[in-house]
């Protein structure tokens, strides 16, 4: 039997990428949708690419939360607004995985230190388990609350995450340099996102999602066990989807390419959502469009490890990693309406 | 239990959208492919999107048709070439979907005129239904060969088809004004697809497709029971996927839009794979993309009818049309390994 | 000696278009700019690339006219604004070239009937000169006020005019299917042209620029000297710059194509932007980008002439024509700073 | 009076870029092309944007160099082909600048370490000066022949050039990840700038380009006075035009922004081509589109200095940068025929 699922602030890009996947997923029925922008509307209304597939009116979020039932609700509203329904949702003993940066950091004391206000939700925060698979499946598994992650961590963190579990990244210097397409921006009009300005160009943004670069080094050094440091800058480039991040890590060690490409091997062997380029290979946004997976080619010249990996930004990068994290918790198959091959061209 | 599938020529993008859709269908096992160009190659090789999803060397057209038994064989390869092949998988007893146009004219003596040279394998021209379920659904169900349609006569035909069908077309005007994505014109680099030449621009092909336009002329006109006259001129637009149609008719009869509207919408009321619009919508390419859906939009304008239908080129326009034909030859439901939503953004 | 230009509502697409025209002119000097939204900011903080090339603060509207003598105005401003600030500058004495839809019909009763509304400054309606060379070159010589032309306007009249001009018009159905690039619509951030919305997508336009729908009637029917009609659908493709007409004429008269290729020739011969392509050619709208040239191809099928035309919306069709317009105006050579060939790729 | 001016290999795209340059330019006429492709072809057949602006039929290369007398020949051939055109042509007392890398290396040594095969024409390389202003100004003016440096060995090292000079590379770790724009690939129709290949894609390219990685070592290693080491990994863009750098230099001081920025700005007073962007500002490369001039964008992260330097890859990065050069050959003032703004959108 299918389980239900609600999603609050399902009228952006996140949404919709959701949507899409769950549409698919044999084992999920979509109960209810809230917009506050979109209140009143259908949802193929908003988003007609769904007319035909989806017949379902967005509420407004005062609504519903509580009258209509469900055993999971995703939250993809905003940064500081999520944090607030999703404690009443938990409140009502219903599952939650969240798309907001509001529970990625396990600790309050560091949220105050990064966000310069005090965490309004303790409580929740202490039952969130960091939503990355390949870092805390088992957690995830029996998880009130999961914090997704975002985007960008998530492909900084799956490229270094076998050097961290072995020992190879203390003291070290890490670079990671990422190209990202303009969805991740989300929907909601602005200068920097105009087409005009953004198609035929590319810039470097040197001041946003400093709080990203924040979460992959805290769960780094978390994970390394040691204070994990990286410059990480992000680079607008018109595409719709797909971020490629190349990373630069100077290794410590005296090593050779064989040992790393064992240990990356070794780490992701099971792991159904990461792949291993052969070697002397390196992965396109093209080759990962449209699918859960996140793929990783490795180059070493003299000690400078090159890491090249990519994702969608919608699928791994936040929507298909959530309905992997529910599969998680919900004992589905994994790969369970994640499945599909990427798509190309 | 699984029918196993052969394709000829599968290292094309129409090879690509075909092996996307079969990977996700459940009654289907690849069997073989065949490949020139990468004979000896594995298929993730070519396609590095596949890398994990398919693990299977292209063999040479010569080495397999007949040695590996198959259900079924698609062919995708080039006009002119593919009937050859055809005709000795069929001799085998082997049903096929053939991509090329040379079974889409039932008659060779139309063939003839068009294309300046005799028909060579007339035994199984007489065997080929034109592959629009739209049109031909039961005989499909049969047939031992389907001549899948082209893709600008399947959105010219689909966008024309509830009119035809109503005798509005006698001695009408038409003019089809197309723009279409540049992954039709394949996979083989060549100037004029070439990113720079291709990206920032758009222009005119008054001289390309026009046997697409002899086919829907042809089709149109069996149904219409007269000669239907199209004007039909393709525009290179720099998308990579979707086809946008245009379509300008000046209709004969004194009538009204909700009358015109109506006849669509009882044609097309139980059609699985197209929709039609609600009064005053017009379809863009990103509301089918990535799906087998042709989306209808309808204006009329004084005695002018502005018909604007889109699909996916790589989808309902050639590989997902491919699909939906064997789902009826085979028995399965048509939407089988086709039901998901288009994909945005 | 330099003339002086002052110009109103600088900060969009089409003040950019004009600044970068006008510093390359070499008989001008930029005295001052407006701006409502950007009042207070140096233009090069609004448009990076201007930095090291113009420093030059933006002035509120309010502030200016007549404060700084000019010896002309541009007016970028919103139609049903420009009207009101065109007014107060020609009663100084300034000469204006205005871009809005508010002078480009030459009759009160018209613009009425259009627009539902009076028009507010009859007087200076009686003034203005309707800024196509290609029509009124003598009259813009000495015209107080020119009303530079709409952009599907200019694409479209000069598609028809050696037509219009001899006769072959009269009762004629033409269909004008525009395929116009983003930047038409301009700067201000909307859902439409959000890179993620228009990326990859192309779509119909049935409802808007209705304006330039009755413009190009209008000014096609003087020259026709009877009613002609126009079918005017723009779509919407995903490139910065650039219109490509496709126009379908079913011509009246027998008539052969060597006869009509002759009347375009003898007709634009001697026009400096407009350029007609050697038989059996068209033009892609790279082939025009960044000028100010109109590049026109013929092909007869049958009676039915169609008629490709190509402009960049910047160049011929705003910015490049205003100062085309303006050279006329102040005896300067027709082609200064006009004279660089388009930029490929 | 004007110089003669003869292009070898006109018909890619620097000869399109460089011939755009030049028909504006005032001091120059061009007097023959070269093409092997494209032997008796029109130029505007080959670029039909240049229909109007340039009638002159390419030759063949066995045909011209020495029968039509010019001031200067342009070479655009081929990296190891255009050594042996360029020697005969200055063999023949004629000046030249090549655009191939066979120059651009001042030592036959370090050319044969490279590229094992020895320097073909050692005389000519003696008399070659490395064709970058900011470096070599003064030995341009009188060169015989100009090695017209690679497009990414232009933008690291300009984006370098004040901390090399300043002694603040010795020793120093630098890693110059770039984003190219496709055109710089050049106009050979081949898969991997096939649009529907390249179209929504980025991908890294971590093999090729070593040359140009070995020029800017080379360069800066001169300059430092002492082996400078760059890490370079060019990355491949879906956009036509331009280079977008992010250099990464951990520097050995310790120092501040201030300092730093001081120095580049002391550095790069007088250039008229490269542009220092105000404090915490970037460039994006539509701020130099279709321009000669470089920007760049400081910020330093603790001791890790953030450089990012953007230009037009067909503009500074190589056509634009020739006629630099030319222009301080001749005497003609440095920016003749380049004082256009780069252009937007």
């Amino acid at each position: 039997m299918a389980i239900k699922v609600g999603i609050l602030g399902s009228t952006g890009y996140t949404g919709a990428g959701l949507l899409g996947i769950l549409l698919n997923h044999p084992d999920v029925e979509v109960s209810w949708l809230s917009s506050e922008k979109f209140s009143g509307w259908n949802i193929s209304r908003v988003f007609p690419h769904f007319g035909g597939f989806l017949d379902i009116e967005c509420l407004s979020v005062s609504e519903h939360p509580g009258k209509i039932p469900v055993n999971i609700v995703f939250s993809c509203l905003p940064h500081g607004i999520s944090g607030r329904f999703v404690s009443k949702v938990l409140d009502k003993g219903t599952r939650v995985i969240d798309f907001s940066r509001d529970f990625r950091f396990g600790d309050a004391v560091v949220y105050k230190k990064l966000f310069k206000q005090a965490h309004q939700y303790e409580d929740c925060l202490h039952k969130a388990v960091y939503g990355l698979p390949e870092l805390y499946r088992e957690k995830i598994r029996n998880a009130a609350l999961v914090a997704n992650p975002g985007c960008y961590s998530t492909v900084v963190i799956l490229g270094l995450l076998p050097l961290a579990a072995n020992g190879f990244l203390t003291g070290g210097s890490i670079i990671a340099d990422i190209k990202a397409g303009i969805s991740g921006g989300g929907r909601a009009p602005t200068l920097s996102r105009h087409f005009s300005e953004v198609n035929e160009n590319m810039s470097a943004s040197l001041r946003t999602a400093r709080d990203q670069e924040a979460e992959m080094k805290y769960r780094l050094s978390e994970l390394a066990g040691s204070p994990v440091t990286v410059e990480f800058v992000p680079h607008s480039v018109p595409v719709n989807r797909g971020i490629l991040a190349t990373i630069y890590c100077r290794l410590n060690d005296e090593t050779d390419y064989e040992r790393i490409y064992d240990i990356y091997k070794t780490h992701y062997g099971e792991e159904p959502f990461v792949s291993l380029l052969s070697k002397g290979k390196f992965p396109g946004v093209k080759d990962v469009a449209y699918s859960n997976i996140c793929r990783i080619g490795l180059a070493l010249r003299g000690s400078m490890l090159v890491i090249v990996a990519a994702l969608d930004n919608l699928g791994k990068g936040v929507s298909g990693q959530a309905v992997q994290n529910m599969n998680i918790m919900f004992g589905f198959p994994e790969n369970e309406g994640l499945a599909a091959p990427p798509i190309y061209p």
